[in-house]
């Protein structure tokens, strides 16, 4: 019998493809940055689980870990599979937590399969009876939480304050805007291009967007925020950083909070300084950063929120799908320039 | 008895003196930005005091005021009398709560008189048996109460975490350090020159103080930041700006709180940019401005504190003392140039 057993084994071998970095970028990050391997799917040690990716999700955090200086978190290893939060299916599984055909959300990284020790908290089981599985790598994930953390905690808006968000028709600053706008808000994106604002301000329900590729300089741009905000900006939420932020901060008014996100426009390494600092203390601003993964006991309130309005229709999202693991490294460079409409994703199946 | 009375009143006439704001400076200051006037103290009215002044208080938010240009307050008005703190005694009265030869607080401006209604709370009695009366306008009156609002609400100092003030020698910076010491801090000062950072160290008891005139770029700045805060640098107490918040944002640590009090660097309009906001991301700062005149319900609390510490001698303080209300002007604009050791005021009697 054991030629059997070892017979059947076999018949569970599979290959896996992967992702790497493989050098880091000088400046703006090229393809040749990543590299694809071919490996096989080891077999399953106790309490492992074997997961089977169907999205993976494409971030700008991604580009930040790509460099080897210092920033929030360490950087992404040289010759190992890129990181990236990824849904799938359980395959196999030898925990008992963990059965066949289990929709899971971890970060499998860029690649087909993933084995994940069941214990823990790497992998968290998701329904997609009602919330599509792609969902949870965007407005009921971790771009959402996002969204949710920073205008909660940092810019906590009160009704009928004005709130400002940049990058607003992305994973995060569009789940940004509706959810302030649910808070009785008046809410005011900036987006590149004409077709984004009108999915922010038609789609969305904002109620204004300004195009910052028609506004690009400081003054055109703080001349759109004085129009579209008569009452000044209360809270921002910052993607950016740049032009956008210092003209943003010419608008906010006395107490108003900035929450600091992301700064996509000094990723590449180039000079980002803030113009006029002293705003700070002429207009008493909190500006803040934070990272989610920081703030994971909020984490469950807001997957709560989050995943009723998705379900209800309330908090509406729009994806930006590339097909097949190889399409990754284009889709990612993409992202950093704005190409992708939405939540940038990878269909792997 | 009537002629008797008139004769009572005539005598006393008193000649006032002040200075007024003439023009608004183009860039740095000058002494024709002002104009002495001589007037008479007119007769009180029903409900006035009238308040000898002894000590006139003189601080940097004076500059912005100086501006037409937006900031947190409305501009000094030409032609008025400058804004400012005063120390005096009352010298008569027509509102029961005041007596003569009580000792009182105001913002009664640069001049030898004022005259204030008695109702509301434009004066603080206060009692100099045991603090001296300058003190009123220095570490037990806005400058220290500036100090425990930026340390205690915005920086908020854990035992054995590391706070550094810029002007340390200065009225508020040498509070800020102070109170740091006395919750358990390891505190680093930022001064200008030898003797300044001497007594920041030996007379205030800071564990190190830099001297900005040796350290004057960014990367100097940063390693001598370095050397002193071997542990990094949680939290910072602003009032200079420029290079030096550069270089200190450089060495924060994760989640370090800056408060914003001041930016006397750029008081004359010149660009004052901040090199790296993205710092503000990378390690989750919490950046924040106040004007310690809107925390007016921290103000019973902090000169409690503050009060006790002076009397019991807990709490040292400088005092540059410039001898009449004509010495103001130049006294006023070797503030802005740090001229000044500790905290400048004008000797009005």
């Amino acid at each position: 019998m054991r030629a059997e057993g070892e017979k059947i084994q076999r018949l569970s071998i599979m290959r896996n493809v992967q992702i790497q970095l493989a050098s880091r970028p000088l400046g703006e990050p090229v393809v040749d940055n990543f590299k694809t391997i071919e490996l096989e799917v080891p077999d399953l040690q106790e309490g492992q689980v074997l997961v089977r990716h169907h999205y993976l999700s494409l971030d700008p955090y991604m580009r930040g870990r790509m460099n080897e200086g210092r920033s929030y978190a360490q950087p992404q290893p040289l010759n190992e599979v890129m990181i990236g939060g990824t849904v799938g299916v359980v395959e196999a599984s030898r925990h008992p937590r963990y059965q066949v055909g289990d929709r899971v959300v971890g970060m499998g990284g860029w690649q087909l399969y993933s084995i994940v020790d069941g214990e823990g908290h790497a992998l968290h089981k998701v329904d997609d009876s009602v919330i599509p599985l792609s969902a949870y790598l965007g407005p009921v994930g971790m771009p959402g939480v996002t969204a949710w953390v920073g205008l909660n905690e940092i810019i906590a808006p009160r009704e009928a304050e004005t709130v400002v968000v940049s990058a607003a028709s992305g994973a995060v600053g569009s789940v940004v805007g509706q959810l302030a706008k649910a808070r009785g808000c008046r809410v005011v994106g900036i987006a590149g291009g004409p077709d984004k604002c009108d999915y922010v301000t038609r789609t969305l329900g904002f109620d204004a967007c300004i195009d910052h590729k028609i506004h690009g300089d400081l003054k055109s741009m703080s001349t759109a925020l004085k129009a579209a905000c008569p009452g000044g900006i209360d809270g921002y939420f910052e993607n950016v950083g740049g032009t956008i932020l210092d003209a943003v901060m010419l608008r906010m008014n006395a107490f108003g909070r900035i929450a600091v996100c992301g700064m996509i426009a000094g990723y590449n390494g180039e000079p980002l300084p803030m113009a006029h600092p002293s705003l700070i203390l002429v207009s008493r601003l909190k500006v803040q950063g934070f990272i989610v993964s920081e703030h994971m006991h909020l984490w469950s309130s807001a997957l709560k929120e989050l995943g009723a309005m998705v379900a209800t229709g309330r908090l509406k999202y729009r994806e930006s799908i590339s097909q097949g693991l190889a399409s990754a490294p284009e889709a990612f460079l993409g992202l950093l320039k704005g190409k992708n409409f939405g939540k940038q994703l990878v269909k792997l199946t």
